[in-house]
């Protein structure tokens, strides 16, 4: 590279070798405002009581007392905590953690995507996974979702068997939609799949009482795995763990790849804290499905279309114009998703008082232009 | 994929489709060993002091209370006083952090690296380079250091001739040689290099007083990043926050590649404490100074070779079977690492007491067979 003199202007970032698949792209990311509101990201809207806060700190002074030395890089101390928490007879080396789900979807496809590779999923789904395909250079192919957003079983191993993915990703329930997928369907994806399946169940635990987790399919089905995440049921987005249970040798391709240490002596140990009280951090769960609830059928009172969900959010629409609705209830301190297929918008299930500013707005948002509907879908709505 | 009946065995790695590339391979790292003396991962042995400690906790519980929302995506705050920290006018802009210098690699290797590109070191070097490389599909290519570690600038220039490679990463000092690379140097290597130039300075602040650093040449070279971390002089290792400095367009391409959120909100609050008391946390290196040097000039005492070293650890050798004096060394108590050229050992600079345990161990070892020295090299010493 040519020096220039010092203090001269900085280069833009069209002048350096970027890869040539990034020029142009954005750094992903629901925005970050401060506004009173907050319903876009579907966090849970109540913090750790003041005890678990203070047992946090002091497992962090403790930590912090041998900061100086790298972490357990195995982990296996959470990995268990993990394991005994999902159930199902899993011990920790059945059991992956990295920070958040984002980096263990990403393990994922390096050991199993990659150059050359295909993952397969089910559109609409998580704006994340074309990502984890890029920064993999795995290849990324969807097949569609059933106009209420269901993946038909037939139609799911017709899409296996056309691309012959080395990677399935299932969503359930489906982000944005909320879509859970039976496990008829998993079972049948698992049957046609040729590499490995991840059922992704980041929402898992706000679904409807009854509906099973994929964990229960693990033992017929070696290249199968399960992913979780402690940032949605469990109130710790700002924690970033995020978890996957599947066969120890699936979990040991996933140590193959994983840059050491990944996991920090405090995130490690602040886990710990929040898993061993499970049930409390948990307890707003029922609530969180009585909100989801409650403002699906509002939305569908006010005429609307709402998705049916099992997780901690509600996707309703179509709007002609999404973006001018989303506008309108931002300029009323409410900041939602817009996100998803084309004329829906995602509202996350948040507290009484988060859902009463939301329908407050919405309500008058809906009686401007702003918030004409969207001519019936021609053929697939998305 | 076949189901099996619920029970049957595992399946063994074999089984799974793993990325051929990735057959064999094991995950990285050095032994984690309950061994009374560890002086195998250049970790700084003094813990922060009770202060600190407590303000840690302060913080994290300050965190705690909003764990339940994901954290600040571009770590602002955190960028901010790393900026600071580094000097230079640089500011946040010109910073990136992530969850060590692993990731913050990663990120430059899949932003500028990738499948059909090329990264340039200079061997011997650190052995997670290859990693980074395998794991972003990146050609590795090496070219040599000189019989005494140093980077000999016109063979440097060549090298990037030969390869024209697209990243080039120097390392001062490097691991495991404990070599810097002057600035000259640094300069030719950026005026020669068609694509971007990391100088990895991991352990820059153990460098003898006077060493300067590649970050003076930022201004000058658009394409040029200093990386540096937090686990070493800053004794910071179990938090896990490496950084880089660069130009803002060159921040912003890591950027586009990085996973949301991949900082979480207690690494930053964190990382925060320790820099606000960045004299505190780096009182020590001098005194590593000085270990590194007491213990160079006691191994060269002992008739042994010794590279000159500017980090917090010094190589040593050339042993007939290092690995005999590695395991002697191991069955007294005392935990170094088998790594670098063949026949050279690496120890890290520790506390007194560590150090004492060291020499006393490695004085009985050296008496024994198991030290025997290697013949005087034939050419190329790697």
């Amino acid at each position: 590279m040519t020096a220039t003199a010092a203090g001269t202007a900085s280069p833009a970032l069209a002048d350096l070798p970027l890869r040539p698949e990034l020029v142009g792209e954005e750094p992903y990311g629901a925005p970050q405002l401060d506004v009173p509101v907050c319903l876009n990201v579907n966090e849970n809207p109540y913090p750790p009581s003041p005890a678990v806060v203070a047992e946090i700190a002091t497992a962090v002074a403790h930590a912090a007392g041998s900061m100086n030395r790298y972490p357990d890089r195995d982990a296996l101390g959470l990995r268990g905590d993990l394991a005994r928490y999902l159930g199902h007879g899993l011990g920790a080396e059945q059991v992956w953690a990295a920070n958040g789900s984002n980096e263990v979807m990403t393990h994922v496809l390096q050991a199993f995507g990659g150059p050359g590779r295909t993952v397969l999923s089910f559109a609409p789904t998580y704006s994340m996974y074309p990502e984890y395909a890029r920064n993999t250079h795995t290849a990324w192919v969807t097949a569609p979702r059933t106009a209420d957003f269901r993946i038909d079983a037939a139609a799911a191993v017709a899409a296996i068997a056309e691309h012959a993915p080395d990677v399935v990703l299932v969503t359930s329930p489906n982000n944005p939609t909320g879509t859970a997928v039976d496990l008829a369907t998993v079972r049948a994806i698992c049957d046609a799949a040729p590499g490995v399946v991840v059922v992704d169940e980041a929402y898992v635990e706000f679904a409807r009482s009854g509906t099973p987790s994929a964990l229960e399919l693990l033992p017929a089905y070696p290249r199968l795995a399960v992913s979780r995440t402690m940032s949605k049921a469990f109130a710790f987005a700002g924690g970033r763990l995020g978890y996957l249970a599947a066969a120890p040798a699936f979990v040991d391709a996933l140590r193959v790849v994983r840059l050491p240490y990944h996991l920090s002596g405090v995130t490690q140990a602040v886990a710990r804290v929040a898993l061993a009280h499970a049930p409390e951090m948990l307890a707003a769960v029922d609530q969180l499905r009585v909100a989801r609830d409650e403002v699906a059928g509002w939305l569908a009172g006010q005429g609307l279309a709402v998705a049916e969900s099992d997780a901690n959010f509600v996707l309703f629409g179509r709007f002609a114009d999404r973006h001018a609705v989303w506008q309108a209830l931002l300029d009323r301190g409410v900041l939602i998703r817009e996100t998803g297929p084309a004329g829906w918008l995602r509202v996350s299930a948040g507290s009484p008082a988060e859902m009463d500013a939301f329908t407050t707005a919405l309500a008058e948002v809906l009686a401007t232009p702003a918030a004409r509907r969207a001519p019936d879908p021609q053929g697939d709505p998305r």
